[in-house]
């Protein structure tokens, strides 16, 4: 059996409808969009290693301050205004771009290099065993 | 014209085999091993916002001192050891893990958040027109 | 009414002895040691203001480390060990070093911008008035 | 020889003269300082550990903000404006007040730990014999 390309066509609009709903976003293309961002204002000259770090260290400071006088602060928060959620995305979001965009101008595969990390944490703090839990 | 799915299958193979030599990976796929891993070894009890937030602030700490006595570093940093790079790509990723799994713990959509930060700093920061440029 | 000097200082030499116990110590005191200590060792060449921050937020990745898995800390630190209180003591030196380091190698005196910003600080902040406390 | 307190006294007020024009200020004058503030506006409650690093690696953020875009920059800020070099003594006082009431309220004594550490440090870091480094 084979199908049309229009007939697939039809169906991933479909899945493409669903997907929208719930968002995703690869490190590959926020790596890209910033890369694009960044040329079209002529920005790459700013973007050296050091002063991204030094950007990120700014936004890491910014988020701190959304917590600094709250005390602890419950899982979801729960009794947070919409708003300074918001602002809390926000704040994420820039050190995540300045994040992405470091290891960009790196020539550090982010994606990669996590991966690995994540292999390397498993190794270093092996699952507990079901036999040692259950005496 | 339209072509059959047999030819698109054959052309889309060749892209993938490509596309696998360099991986991807997606931040819920990223939040979603982090929940696992945590979940497993029973840590989801130290993993309140504000550790997190710290153990992230700690993790910048550590990829600072990567740049600290370098002066000025080059993009792509042409003349670093391998061994400094790999560990650059594992700090990178330290601050990456705990930035997503905070994101997560306070119920925050961190690719949403991303792409609507991206969309509010391209107004914020106009594209310069041609016009503009030129003269 | 007259006093000698020696009769003076044997009373100076009664108040020194007390202050030994509580010792004290100066910014211009600190900022000097670090210039000593920077010179004798030939590391001036490695002290421009940026390699000093990015030293700087280093030792503040250091100093979170020892409060990210801990959630609340009561004041005092009451039930930790006097290791983990020396711990703390040594990395909060060393931000206090870098910060008067930085300070010096830009030409700034910290005695002074401290001085000034608490008094900009009283006067963003005022002190509540007692009427208003009491009604 | 002995000379009469008032000739004393004399002697001492042009010295006094003189320090006045270069300010000092000691870490437990800051910290008695910052007490006082924090009790006067009754914003003790908020001075936990945790708030307070918190908010210190948010004025870190603000004092690296200061240095994100400008590259290298020379010892003693030659072409900075004055207003920028204000701007840096204020954030570099942010950090240090911030630091001092930090380790107030975790009963650290900073300036025993500051000049311990010095001290740690040049053992760590001996000081380069002559000999050696003349042949």
């Amino acid at each position: 059996m084979d199908i049309s390309l229009k007939d697939l066509s039809k169906q991933l609009e479909g899945k493409m409808e669903v997907q929208d709903r719930s968002m995703d976003i690869s490190l590959k293309d926020l790596s890209k969009q910033l890369e694009d961002f960044a040329k079209v204002r002529n920005w790459e000259k700013y973007h050296s290693p050091r002063n991204l770090l030094l950007a990120m260290v700014g936004e890491v400071g910014e988020l701190s301050e959304i917590f600094q006088w709250r005390g602890e602060v419950d899982k979801g928060l729960s009794n947070w205004e919409e708003s300074d959620k918001e602002h809390l995305g926000e704040e994420l979001s820039d050190v995540l771009l300045y994040l992405i965009r470091l290891a960009d101008i790196c020539g550090i595969d982010l994606a990669d290099a996590a991966a690995k990390k994540i292999i390397k944490n498993s190794i270093k703090y092996p699952e507990p065993k079901v036999f040692e839990e259950m005496f």
